[in-house]
């Protein structure tokens, strides 16, 4: 626990509306972290609904979308940056007047769009908390996702600065550090360190299953070489990550755009057998992964600490 | 231990050329896993052989080319693809003439044309064994690093099958599942599954640094939504792998072009807003990591385990 878990609890009722893994780890956070604060769940599925209430996910999982939101003084939206606007039109008629809305997509811009467009009048503080695994679903949540993480916060200009306090403290009191962003500056940004890996990802995984001449049980037999890390990341959410892509087109294509024409330099390097143009890139890489280490945002053991590498 | 262990030691006495993570992890799994076999250790770096000296890395830590070999039944070359040719001409003249050579390159046919061609009239039965990490030097080994991973032998034509059982014999001492392949289908396998995984990664790992819109901190700090998994790749040793490029070219060079009309094809789909290629692209990846869990050559657990995970 940290300090912020002791402060006074900006909200006294948050309702999380989607539970997978994300919603699943803000309500399960806030109930590790915020005694006192009440938390109800929604999903749109019913059986997900069913799994949440079988597994206590949240104080009150709600079976209809005005039980969803009732006094609720925080609304978080955790569905697909897809689905954020039609499960806002959804919750609209029955939301308090001084709610804060908020969500947790990974693309802003859309995002804040379709919240504002769907609920004119409410303070809106889009959320992006930059953390997740390669699971879903209402069980694959847990209530330290967040800790440590980075949480960005894109208010349109306008919001009340106390609706973006509380916000943000409501983030750090879930354990993440919180920073504020342009829309637009933040899709950019999240387009080169999440979009275009999770694109390279699914590509590479995708050819390697495709091939003629290698096999795919070669390819899962011989996968520690390297290929095992992108399956992880090749593994996330379809839906999840389908929506990302249409609604971040312009920046994840404009990124694409720069990887593709440094991948052409690399591989005239090797068509060359230019050995120094090859190690210069190659050292210079290495210095980025220690930066991430040095700022607590990756297990510094070799291969993130794999349990494979432990003594048998 | 496994059951292999407690088997006769195929060789009584066994030489490391090379003692960065492979040769120092191959050293330290014969002390831990083949009690009575006595491993030599040699570098040709002076400061290396003074730190594996240090740390107890072999039995002896030879300070010449003619001590590294001495009596040696196994010789195994565990330096950079581009070195083996250099290194085993080095070796030569003081070889014993029964003693089996082998190593542990990741190209093969480059290795096998170097190492015949040096060695003449020696058993060569080169080696693959598909484990690593990110780390390199002396230090960098541990004896762990083999178990459970597959170990690929590419014994020319012509090789005795009495030297490629004893090597078969040698590398599931150290905890190895040994299978055999062509040179050749071994070098394609690898692009797929390692070679073309690591260009990809060193690429992203550059185009992200070098962006004039989004800055080097701002990479570092929101690494966790999936760009970091590439950094751990893109920091591996640049000798190693400059020299895995230059010599598996073509293979590496056929894949790249396999790779790239997926990408152009996914990003076809994204710029055309086609969901539903995306979609079903996006399931078809996931099914590939479920089998190489079950396979046994990842960790299961969400983030592969990271200790971020577990709770603060």
């Amino acid at each position: 626990m940290t300090l912020a878990a002791t402060a006074p609890a900006p909200f006294a009722k948050v309702s999380v509306i989607g539970l997978g893994l994300l919603g699943g780890s803000v309500a399960r956070a806030v109930r590790a972290r915020m005694p006192g604060v009440h938390v109800t769940g929604y999903d749109a599925s019913a059986d997900v609904r069913a799994r949440a209430a079988q597994i206590d996910l949240a104080d009150t999982i709600a079976q209809t979308p005005r039980e969803a939101v009732a006094e609720a003084g925080l609304v978080i939206f955790c569905v697909p940056v897809g689905a954020m606007g039609a499960a806002a039109a959804t919750l609209a008629p029955y939301l308090p007047a001084d709610c804060v809305i908020s969500d947790v997509g990974s693309s802003k811009a859309s995002v804040l769009k379709a919240l504002g467009e769907a609920l004119p009048g409410h303070a809106l503080v889009p959320a992006h908390p930059v953390a997740g695994t390669e699971q879903s679903g209402p069980d694959a949540g847990f209530a330290t996702l967040f800790v440590g993480r980075w949480c960005i916060l894109t208010p349109p200009e306008g919001t009340p600065h106390e609706a973006v306090a509380r916000v943000s403290a409501f983030w750090e009191g879930l354990g993440a550090k919180v920073e504020m962003m342009e829309a637009a500056h933040h899709d950019l940004v999240l387009a080169v360190t999440s979009h275009l890996p999770h694109l390279i990802a699914y590509t590479i995984v995708g050819t390697a299953s495709d091939l003629e001449e290698v096999t795919q049980s070669e390819v899962i037999k011989y996968s520690a070489g390297g290929f095992r890390d992108f399956t992880r990341i090749a593994a996330s959410d379809p839906t999840m990550w389908r929506d990302v892509f249409l609604n971040n087109r312009d920046a994840v294509l404009a990124m694409l755009q720069v990887f593709t024409e440094d991948l052409t330099e690399l591989q005239k390097a090797i068509r060359k057998g230019d050995g120094e143009a090859l190690f210069d890139h190659f050292t210079r890489t290495r210095a980025i992964r220690r930066s991430i280490i040095q700022m607590g945002q990756d297990d510094a053991r070799p291969d993130f600490g794999r349990s494979d590498h432990k003594p048998a």
